[in-house]
């Protein structure tokens, strides 16, 4: 009799740098032991896994616009905390190198290496104006709620 | 036999605006799905179920006031991400409006409608000097942590 | 024939003081009606349980003297929402105090009598170069992603 797989769901719902480090430690952490990890990404969290392409925006209308800018890409990602403090991530992006710690892409390509599997969220991707050919093609599917219950159903769930 | 019913549970802590559009949109989307959806509305999230009607916190302690103040109501939450540097819901509103996304109301309307049931926190109630008369009518209880615990147990969980 | 016992696991990620707040209410309402709870603080939310010693960063570095400043300790953590307004942890301690509710290190303590377990987090540790000696005593375990999902298996999971 085989066993069920242990399953870990994450709603990646904010950009900001260290909830994106908490994101993918969980994730490959997880999957690392074995766990089934589907990653759901949906609004601010839609920058983790977006191509910079900020003129991708020009033409979609001046208010998806002023949204591309704000939230960047992957590479500019704020820092939850302080960031209006002036710290920037490159700050512990500084800090992990020294410390040895993943950088961000290096620890989305582990969690990918793992076999966590990524989703972009339908509605967000619909309120910001955003495609599916805006991601890293690593995001296997554009989903919605329904779906997303479907695929976390029987394990735990986590909003970041 | 009867297969039990699928439980999702939403503790919804934050009163921020894009937040608020999560909560929702994951309760009706489960609700549409026939899970048991029950919202508990702690701290700031009572904002979301809050009438508006500052007036009705003069006379409970200037403490209590400048929280009514800082507070605010359903219609002026502010946006987690950037609402320093000038950004409102009045943008986010106007951005789902004319994608044909559902407001925060409507959202409200439409998961109720699906049987989602909303519950307020007694202990952050009693912390922000609120009574159950603030709220909407929809909210059917006040509860505490042991009996949102009885309500969302065999389920998943979220805090948003 | 032995009914499993429920189980609480928290990921207390945030140094904010009303999450704080937050995370232990849900833990001593949860222990109070027989669940385990586990928290496994991490990265901000390690601040909840440092003791206070900024001289102790002396030493380490600069950028880690830098988060240690930042970080502060369980005496002063900002509150979540509208610290940049000027709102200070003094405000809530003091309407908790004026309205009966307990404080966070009542909180804290009324959690570990009755059995809530604390951890740390060994990554957000080591970006953050903290050591076990620099937490309160009832930390019982610095542990990893994979520790953390053997304790939690089984029930619900949330993140703060």
């Amino acid at each position: 009799m085989m066993e069920k797989k242990k399953k870990l769901s994450i709603i990646s719902f904010s950009g900001d740098f260290d909830k994106a480090i908490a994101v993918f430690t969980l994730a490959s952490g997880a999957a690392a032991v074995n766990y089934e990890v589907n990653i759901f990404f949906t609004f601010w969290g839609l920058n983790l896994v977006k191509i910079r392409q900020n003129r991708a925006f020009l033409g979609k209308g001046i208010l998806a616009r002023i949204f591309g800018f704000l939230m960047g890409g992957r590479k500019n990602l704020p820092l939850s905390r302080f960031n209006f403090a002036g710290l920037s991530p490159l700050l512990m992006t500084f800090m992990t190198k020294k410390r040895n710690v993943a950088t961000l892409p290096e620890l989305i390509d582990s969690a990918l290496a793992l076999g966590v599997k990524l989703y972009a969220c339908d509605m967000s991707m619909n309120i910001l104006g955003l495609n599916k050919k805006d991601f890293i093609p690593e995001v296997r599917e554009v989903i919605g709620v329904a779906k997303f219950l479907e695929y976390s159903q029987g394990g735990e769930t986590i909003f970041i």
